[in-house]
């Protein structure tokens, strides 16, 4: 397969769909709120770094979203906005267990692949590594959102913004987006820094995700927004 | 654009996604459990009748999805399986309506077109007319488990398994089927069943759907399981 | 059983815990935040007149709730805040429905007395009649909060601080407080306007909120909050 | 105060309370079901033993709770059945920090008692120890099911009943059990092994819970059912 038949075979179906879609009214801008969080799904080294079934597009890590990521978070912390690292793991990553903690997402994927016990594989990638007072945050299912307290906490902190980052566009970071929508979040997805492991994916859930569940912006246009945006008080 | 170019041109990025999901360990098969509810998702006259800015692809909705759920449903009553009819509408569709119960999904799409007030908007379509004793569930948001009692209510009725149609594949049914797998049920999304509005939008949503989500399987098989798996008593 | 007797023996039981729970560092004021909304909880006839078996303590209703309701409500729609009358109906109130909307709660409680199809069971008391752009929520469960848009909703009107205020205080206000700030909201109790159908309740539960949950506020201190706080704009 | 006298007082308020709550159908037994799960609440150091805000009443603890607990646990391992073990901790639990993962629980009670950092603090009493196939779980919240994967894990396990245990009767025991309700599963409270740190508490949030949240039962009561209830195949 050629990808570059594939991107413009896409292009094309991307701008067909605009025009319907914007012919009734979706596709509109929700804007950036006044108190944002960064949230970053799963960098860490189980997806980031290879050797692993959740191993993604290296290229696109290493060139793209790492460096995009060290820009967010320069900008997140010159101005203390709440940064939450996202990442998963099991304490029964065994399939064989009924009542294992990996519920029945490995019935459809591989999830034994993250040990809770093997913290190497569930750590942050320490390009981007968290500090003391950003929230490490483990989840077991797709959606950061889902069966956590990240909701919960985000309005404790008065969040009304969530600038979304990482892998993989198909379930993770698109459930999580979907979700912190729901949750009565102004979204935004980071276009360069939203990976996936497979050929189209980041494209169409990405042209999705604009369509219909939030703002794809650029590192660029993000990074000013968190810059010149008061944070909490030091 | 030609959509045969399109679909075949996503069929080799499938192609090449499934040659590496393979490897990994993913699209896996879920399987069939031992209690089925059908979760119809916005099969409702805003979505399944033209007119309205969420009218979805009219062919699509009238040769398949209509006569797909009109077996499902005749298997599902035959053993008194749970069905859920699942619709959306507003209190407040007014969009400068401060706290209007759209959220902030009106600042992505046209929310504001299924007005409570108007119940031939959001009715089922009567060509699958709700029993009496089938629930009727009005959500607020993409999911039909995001701001809704459904994850409890099947847990209620015993349901292991849930067999999901309607539309849109890129927003409500996808949602819905991603929150239905971390909310502990075995997950089905039946092919014929699930359409959109836009060229692509099944195809790829299918396809990560099953890759992750989901298996994606045809009415016939959906029905044979129906009709061979003992409901409530009557 | 003299209810003297029940209060000031509860009285005694409260002192004693007050000292163990401040040696400790419980009993916090969580104080009232910047964007409000009032939580009305189940104020609708079935509760708050007679003749159903959810009916409350009558005179509690007509002396205190009822009239602490309208200055509340008064105050509310003077600044435009945020106002959500909650509701409770089932639409298949029949015990013999293995399918029943009720889930299981029936098998404590008589929540078949409420049935969706009689209007005049569900609707929110006349005296605090709510406005056409205030939302009214129906729920199923007890917690306003679970299986319901409420959380997201608030989020997206910007709201950071709940008034609780409603029936009764053993079940269903007490959970949408506890849930409110598990969701991350500040959370307030109305005293006068929280009742119950049984004796000692409403002193017990406001006790351990005021210990642990919510602040415990009196309706003159709640309207002077809302009459001085900008709500949004007309 | 004297105890007695406090004993009394409420067993009269719960006769009399009863006497209404019979004759309008409130009281209900939901009973248990077939497939059972011990949820232990917080039997974690810091509330077992001496020492921390949070210890509860150690004759209770000592003489009750524990060895309550550990009639439950080997019955449940006899038969295969379920065990999560709940406790809480934070990662941030400094007061000043504007985003820690306390939320705004800190402004009512000393949750900074429980620091993340500090194994001694939220591990599972070794009197109870947890085996390595049994769950532990950790939440921010009160109750068990609130930002966690619990509702998902059980019915992915397949489990329709939750035995519930722990501290404290006020908070994170009442609202797990409020919440597993509207979650779906039948519940049971176990009289002996529920404590809290204040006078009256135990008592009258039983009360509360018996009325209309779960059925209070006794150990032996549980026991024999889990001895006799098939678990997972070994």
């Amino acid at each position: 397969m050629s990808l570059e038949n594939l991107e413009a075979t896409l292009q094309e179906a991307f701008d067909a769909s605009t025009k319907i879609y914007e012919e009734r009214g979706f596709r509109r801008r929700i804007g950036f709120g006044k108190k944002p969080a960064l949230i970053s799904v799963d960098l860490a080294n189980a997806w980031t770094r290879p050797g692993n079934p959740f191993t993604c597009d290296q290229d696109k890590m290493d060139q793209e979203i790492i460096p995009g990521m060290q820009r967010l978070l320069e900008a997140c912390r010159k101005q203390n906005h709440v940064v939450v690292h996202v990442t998963t793991a099991y304490q029964m990553p065994d399939r064989n267990n009924p009542h294992t903690d990996m519920g029945l997402w490995h019935c459809k994927i591989p999830m034994e692949a993250v040990d809770l016990a093997d913290e190497s594989l569930w750590q942050i990638d320490s390009r981007i590594a968290p500090l003391d007072h950003e929230y490490v945050m483990m989840k077991k299912r797709a959606s950061s959102f889902h069966g956590t307290p990240l909701a919960g906490y985000l309005r404790s902190c008065g969040v009304d913004t969530i600038i979304v980052t990482g892998v993989t566009a198909t379930a993770c970071v698109r459930t999580t987006i979907c979700d912190g929508l729901a949750d009565g979040f102004r979204t935004i997805a980071v276009r360069e820094c939203i990976g996936d492991r497979v050929p189209g994916a980041v494209a169409w859930n990405l042209y999705d995700i604009d369509s219909k569940f939030a703002d794809v912006e650029t590192v660029d246009t993000c990074v000013a927004y968190l810059e010149k945006t008061p944070g909490a008080a030091a």
